[in-house]
C-alpha cells in the first residue's frame, strides 16, 4: 500500500490501544509538524512556484487537523505535553541528499513516506481501536493522509526524471521499513 | 504607538517605495515566519494550554495573509525569492533570556514587538505609498497586526507578574529601537 515496504505488526496496534493518550498527543504533534514542514519547504525553496499552492493547502489542512486533535485531547481531559521522539523522523530526514534537485526530491519523498505510514496506521486504528469515536476520527483523516502522499510524490516527480524519482522512492521506502525496525518501541504513530 | 520607542524615519519609507517588489517579497516571508513562529511556540511549550487557542488563531490568520501576499506577487509578476535577512529578527531573538518563565515571556514580547513595528510601518505604507491598491492592502492588514501585538502582550502577562512584564517590554522595546538603528539599511519591513 502506498509504496510502503512493510506491514505494521500487531504489536504496534496493541501498544497504540494500550497507550491511546500518548498516541493522541503524538498525533497532535505530528499534525503541527506537518503544517510547519509545509511552511518550511516554502521558506527554503521560495523560488519553486509549483510548491506554493499545494504546500499552502497542506499547511491549512494540517493546521485544521492539529486543532481537531487538540479538541479531542481537551474533551478527554488529556493534557498536551512534550514527548520524547522515537527517532523516526530524524533518521528519515538524515537520508536527504545534498545538492539540487536531490535535496528537494528527497525532502518531498520523505514527506510522502511519513504521510503513507500515518495513513497505513490510521487505517488500523480506524478498524480496530475499541473506541468507536476514535475509530471514526481516524477514518476521517485517512483519506487526506493518502492524498498528501500523492501530492508529495507528484511534486517530487516535477523536480527530476520520473524514473529516477520512483527509484529513489523505492530506496527511501526500504530505509523507512528498516528505521521502523530499529527505533525505540514506544507509543508513537511512527515507532 | 504600541510601546515602540522610535518613529520610523522617512528614509525607510522612501526606500520601501523605491523597492516595492523587495518589500512585498519580504512581507510574504514575514507572514510565513509569523505562522511558523506561532506553531513553534505550541511545539516548544505544549503544556501551556493558554497558548493554544490564540496561537492557532494567529497561525491561521498569518497563513491567510501569506497566501494574500503571494497572490499579490503573482498578480504583479514578481517572483518569490530567497532574501538576505536584515539581522533584525535574529538580534531580537538573541535577547531572549534562558529559564522559565523568562524564556516564554521574552519570546512572546519579541513577537509583540515585531507585530508592533509591522503595524507602524504598514500604516505609513497605507497612507503614503503611491500605489492605491497597495495602500488598501496595507490598510487591511494594519488592524490584525495591532491585534496580534495585544494577544502577545496579554499572553506574556499571564506568565509573570504584570509589572515585571511591562518593565521587560520597555527594555526590549528600547533594544528594538537600537537594533533598527544598526541593521543593514536594505529594503525590508524590519530594517
Amino acid at each position: 500500500m502506498l509504496c510502503l515496504q512493510s506491514h505494521t505488526q500487531d504489536a504496534w496496534l496493541q501498544r497504540a490501544i494500550a497507550h491511546t493518550a500518548d498516541i493522541l498527543i503524538d498525533h497532535a504533534h505530528c499534525e503541527r509538524k506537518a503544517a510547519a514542514n509545509a511552511l518550511n519547504l516554502l521558506g527554503r525553496f521560495p523560488d519553486h512556484a509549483e510548491l506554493q499552492a499545494p504546500m499552502l493547502a497542506l499547511a491549512r489542512e494540517e493546521l485544521e487537523h492539529f486543532e481537531l486533535v487538540l479538541a479531542i485531547l481537551r474533551e478527554r481531559e488529556v493534557a498536551m505535553v512534550m514527548q520524547a521522539p522515537s527517532g523516526y523522523q530524524a533518521a528519515l530526514f538524515a537520508l536527504v541528499r545534498p545538492g539540487m534537485p536531490h535535496k528537494l526530491v528527497d525532502l518531498l519523498l520523505v514527506g510522502a513516506l511519513i504521510e503513507a505510514r500515518s495513513c497505513e496506521r490510521f487505517r488500523l486504528l480506524s478498524e480496530q481501536h475499541p473506541d468507536a469515536a476514535l475509530r471514526q476520527t481516524f477514518r476521517s483523516l485517512l483519506e487526506s493522509e493518502a492524498r498528501h502522499y500523492s501530492v508529495f510524490v507528484r511534486l517530487a516527480e516535477q523536480q527530476a526524471p520520473r524514473d529516477a524519482v520512483r527509484e529513489r522512492l523505492q530506496v527511501l521506502a526500504e530505509a523507512e521499513r528498516d528505521i521502523l525496525d530499529t527505533v525505540k518501541p514506544i507509543a508513537r504513530i511512527h515507532a
